[in-house]
Order: structure tokens, then C-alpha cells, then sequence
């Protein structure tokens, strides 16, 4: 990681060394504050996911605005962030394999730890690995409300994973975890709007089934960066977990010209800081980065601030950008939009923040990688 | 990256952590093998690319087998295989920013450096640095043989920026970079050929015309494991640089299984290893490798070995599994082949080598990241 710092505190943006991630912190901050005020104004909890920018100093910034903690999608990821300085982390997914289960019990020791659940064995094994560390893990269970992917049906399929939860010494039922992952990037609003509601109607149906046995929800968690204004004022929803609102990317950016609602406020911060490498022909330029430089699942990226040329395809190291008018210039530097900042903030090491013209941070990416 | 560390030596494979990068040695050992054995029959030099594995304990491996050296795509990346011990390196693409071409200056102290231009003011430039550190940088002019990247048009371009890396005092002209990177993944066996039967055509018309002007191409260089039988007879190119071979991937796979020749020997020894995380719904699995586990350019995992199952789709961190018999166990492990193995191996920290079911190696993945 230290041998391939991009730059260093005031050096000026263009001396910055490329491809890197590019943080506009002015954008970055005030995309902080939107969603901090947001959720202020419902009366919600805010668990920000640090499965987006991988780093503690975003993840304290994001808790000085009063998130509650981090969200987390694996057990490595959180011990990057507990290591970092964050004090409650909810991995939203689960654990099932022995040894990362220990990890998780023993980070109980230095953070409120809590965890999801789709499994009854699950339960017992992460009851065991708490009891055996001494701890008390908080566990939620998880519904599919959508997203096809872990989660035991909304509903009544929930209520044994909960009672065993409950019964388990060393764990405590938190509530329930709801996230429509394949929501947040549908482009049409009404079509976005109706999966939330089947996700909100999924999720009442189980609050109170629950309820019914005796068993109180604390915690009712989803939402993301596409969706999140729908679960804000469903009247179930208490925990909101958005975590691209930090960054947007392309992909968003596109759903707001789509549909210029609801996440019309958010700014790109994030960019993939590139260099003209080549210009040997007409029309068409040769960038530095490619596909080591992004991740290109939805779409590769897009250039930041000008209409006149136009990033067409990627290779391993290099990127084709359209140069119609051939104004580009061996050495010109373009900032480009990520077509996702998840998968490509996983990429790199270092976040270097820029604020008028020179940057002013370097923040290490501790969880990148944290696969495990 | 050392907190990451998914096994250790002696963990039977079963207990690796995942998602991780296993490397089946002996598989990868015949690979090597069998690169080696037919550049030897050809009386061609090998000069591995490092792109694809960032490691140099592969690219020393790849040397003890007759490797003249390694390329790579990155000075950051010549850096690490030099760190490394590697003492031979052909940064095999532009390098235009001054602080990384003074690095590259620098590391010619440490090994023989080379490097590629297509750009009369980049040579001055480098052989400014150069000068400046007292070093001599070996220079291959770069000519675009389809790839439609960097590099000048093959004949008469190439020509002054020969003549102007010979007049550099403190440059040598080394030859001829001519690397037909778009024909690598083409399916059609004479589609394919008919790719490199164009570029030798290029190069043979370009070696011809440096040699009128009294100029000798040491080095013709270019290849790669879809094409490397064709530049390798063509009787013009004499240094192939070809990686992938090592690994292979499913797109190799795909083109193996359209034509059968030509690549017809190399095994898939690079896997996602991956774990069943979830197993809530009839005919399908969700496991632990998604976006952050692979980079999906050329199309998702495949999962190998089985054909009862079917990897279908990724999101950040889940894999979706089509599992039509319900076969797939909660905590069961799948070997997965990586879509395009270069730019997955550099999400990833370390190599689990796996031999006899059990860990024999973890070899840090040094250039990863390793992108200026």
C-alpha cells in the first residue's frame, strides 16, 4: 500500500498521480450533510454502509453526523473498521463459516457487533462462538424482500429463526434486516417506487407476526441510495443503510436524468483520476485507466464535465476515449465518473481528497480486499 | 494485506477462508511447463507478462523455466516484480507522467529496464531522466498492429522515433513493441490468425524499413496466450509475451472449447474459491464470491468441475448460484474459474497454493494495485 501513494498533502490536483480515486471532499461533504439532514427530519437511525468507501475516517465522518454506526457486508470489513475507530458495526449478512464466526464473536470484545441470520444451525453456531468468547452478539434476522439473493421469506418463516435467536443465551433478537438490493438502480421511479412496497408490505407482515409471539422488532434495517426516501416514510422502516450517497456514480446519475426525483440532491464526489497516454490517432484518444482501474458491471465510466469526449471501452490498463475534435493532449488529465464505486473503490488503496485545487487528505482504504 | 491471510501452510483446502485466489500448483507447474518447452523448440525468448499475476514469485518461477524477464504495464508494477527480484523488465506500454518516468529512471539502478514509446517528445523526456539519474533505458518503439490502443501506425511512422531514441545519448533502441492484444479472445481460429497474419505483415514491413535506415530490431516483441503460435512461427517476432497461459480463465476456456487448437494444452489452475452462504430457496444457492471477488468484463465465474450447477449472477458480495437438484449445501465450497483472470487477480492480496488438498504456499500478490 505505502509505495503507491498517488500524492501527498498539498500536492495541486494536476501533479496528482494517475489512475487514482479522486475525492471532490466540498461534493463529498455536502452529500454528508443531505442525507444527515434527511434523517434528522424523519426521526430515523442512520447505519451507513461502509461496504461503499471501505475507509474508518469516512465511516467517523458519516457517525459525527449522527449515523448510529456502519453497516458491513463481511467480518474482515469489520475489523477494519473497528481497528480504525467505529464502535458499532452490523455485518448485514451472514457468517457461516467457523473460524470467521470466532472473528466475529471476538470483535464483540472491542465494538457492539450485531450480524444476520437465514439459518437455524447459523444461529446455534454464532451462539456458540459468542458464549465461547463471552460476548453477546446482537442477531437480526434477515427477510428476502426482493433481492433474491440471502433471507428466508417475509412472513412466517421468520418467527422460528427469531425464537431461536431469543433463546439463545448469548445472543440477543434485534429486529430484522430488509434490503432490496435489486431496487436501487431501477431506472423508472414508479417501477422503483412498487418494490419498495412489496418489500414494506413484506416487512409489516413480519413486524407484526412477530409481534403477535411476543417478539419486538428494534431494529428494522434496509434502504439504499436509490430507494431510501420509500423505506424513510414507510412507517416501518427505523434504520436506513445507504452508503453510495457519499459518492454517486454513473449508474445513479443516470437514474436521475432518468427521473429527476429523489436522489436529485446527491453530487458526484468520486472520480477515477486519469491521464492521456497516448494520442496517435485521429479521433481518439488512449487513457490510463481500464479495467484494473474500475469496475465495469454497470457500464464503464463516464467523463466528468465534458460532452466533447466520451470514454468508449476499457482494456486491462487502457481506456478508449472518443476525441471527436482531437482536443485532447498527451498528458491531459479527465476525471471519470465510475460506473459503480463499490466494486471499484475495492480496487485501490488510497482515497486522495482534493479541495480547492490541492489535496488535503490521503485516507487509507483499510477494508479494501476484506473479502473474508 | 496481512490481516487478510486466508490459510496457512498445511490448512487442508477445505479450510481455506473464502473468497480467495487458489493456484492448483500442479496444474500451473505443467502450464509453465509447457510455455517453456515450446518457446525452447522455437529457439524464441520468453519475457512473461507480469500483468496477469503481479507476483514475483511467479515471475521467478517463470525465469528458472528460461524466461528472459517479465513485462509489465506499470512502473508501480516494475517496481513490486524488482522488489521482488526480478532483474529484467519491460514496462510494455507509455509511461508520460515526469514523476513516473523519473521512477522509471531510477529503477534501471536496480535492472535492466525497458520501455515503449510512440511519441517523439516521451523519448526526450525519458532520456532526460535517464541523463539525470546516469542510467541507460533500453526503448522498443511501439507500433499498433490492431490493437487500436497506444502505438504508431506499422512502416514509416516508427521510423523518426527510432532515430530519435538512437540519437539519445543516454537511450538504446531496442526494437519493436507490436502486441496484438485484440486478437487474444477471439473465438474463431481463422478470425483469430487472420489478426496476426495482419500484424506480422506490420511488423516484417517495419523491421524492413528500420533496417534500410540502419536501424536493427533487437527485440520484436508481442503475443499472448490466445495468438502466441502464430507470432511465435511467423519468423519475425523473436520475444513473446505471453501471461495468461499460467492460469487460464473461462473465456480461454470458451475459445479452447469453439476451435480446439492452439491452446489446446493449458489447464485452468486459477480459482475463485468460494463458499455456499445462504440456501433459502428451491433451486438456487447464493455464495460468498460476487463483484468484490471477480471482475465480470468477460462474463461471470463459471463454476468448475460440476455440471449440476451453474453460476448465473453477481451482485457486490453474492453470488447466485443456479443449483436446479438442490444439491448445494450451506458452507459446501465451490471452485470457480475467473471470466478474465487478470484484472480478478488484482482485487486479491495472496495466492493460496494448493497442492495434495492441502496449502503448500501463499505468495502476496505485491503488484496488485499497482496501477501508476
Amino acid at each position: 500500500m505505502s509505495t503507491n501513494v498517488p500524492a501527498q498533502v498539498g500536492t495541486p490536483v494536476e501533479d496528482v498521480l494517475t489512475p487514482c480515486l479522486l475525492v471532490d471532499l466540498d461534493a463529498y461533504e455536502r452529500n454528508l450533510d443531505r442525507m444527515a439532514r434527511y434523517i434528522d427530519s424523519q426521526g430515523l437511525r442512520h447505519r451507513a454502509h461502509a461496504k461503499t468507501h471501505k475507509s474508518p475516517n469516512i465511516a467517523l465522518q458519516q457517525m459525527d453526523r449522527g449515523a448510529v454506526g456502519v453497516c458491513c457486508q463481511k467480518v474482515s470489513e469489520a475489523e477494519a473498521m473497528v481497528n480504525g475507530g467505529v464502535r458499532d458495526v452490523l455485518v448485514s449478512n451472514q457468517v457461516v463459516n467457523p473460524h470467521m464466526i470466532d472473528r466475529l464473536a471476538a470483535l464483540a470484545h472491542q465494538a457492539r457487533v450485531l450480524v444476520c441470520v437465514d439459518d437455524l444451525g447459523n444461529v446455534d453456531q454464532i451462539n456458540a462462538a459468542a458464549q465461547a468468547y463471552g460476548v453477546t452478539i446482537e442477531v437480526l434476522v434477515e427477510i428476502d424482500v426482493g433481492a433474491g439473493r440471502c433471507g428466508v421469506e417475509p412472513g412466517q418463516p421468520a418467527i422460528p429463526l427469531a425464537q431461536r435467536i431469543t433463546e439463545a443465551p448469548a445472543l440477543r433478537f434485534a429486529g430484522l434486516q430488509a434490503y432490496q438490493g435489486k431496487a436501487q438502480h431501477v431506472h423508472d421511479f414508479e417501477e422503483r417506487k412498487a418494490k419498495i412496497d412489496a418489500a414494506v408490505a413484506g416487512v409489516r407482515e413480519t413486524v407484526d407476526l412477530l409481534r403477535q409471539e411476543g417478539l419486538e422488532c428494534d431494529i428494522v434495517a434496509g434502504a439504499g441510495t436509490g430507494t431510501y426516501t420509500f423505506e424513510g416514510e414507510s412507517g416501518v422502516y427505523n434504520e436506513l443503510q445507504c452508503g453510495s450517497y457519499i459518492f454517486m456514480d454513473a449508474d445513479y446519475q443516470r437514474i436521475r436524468m432518468a427521473d429527476g426525483r429523489l436522489i436529485d440532491d446527491f453530487e458526484n464526489s468520486l472520480f477515477i483520476y486519469s491521464t492521456v497516454m497516448s494520442k496517435t490517432k485521429a479521433e481518439k484518444a488512449i487513457c490510463d485507466a481500464g479495467l484494473k482501474a474500475q469496475s465495469v458491471d454497470s457500464g464503464v465510466a463516464v467523463v466528468f464535465g465534458r460532452d466533447d469526449v466520451e470514454y468508449i471501452g476499457a482494456s486491462d490498463e487502457h481506456g478508449v476515449i472518443k476525441d471527436p475534435d482531437n482536443r485532447l493532449r498527451l498528458g491531459e488529465k479527465l476525471k471519470l465518473i465510475p460506473g459503480h464505486c463499490d466494486p471499484t473503490v475495492n480496487i485501490y488503496d488510497w482515497y486522495v481528497g482534493v479541495r480547492n485545487g490541492r489535496v488535503e487528505c490521503l485516507w487509507p482504504i483499510t477494508g479494501r480486499g476484506m473479502c473474508l
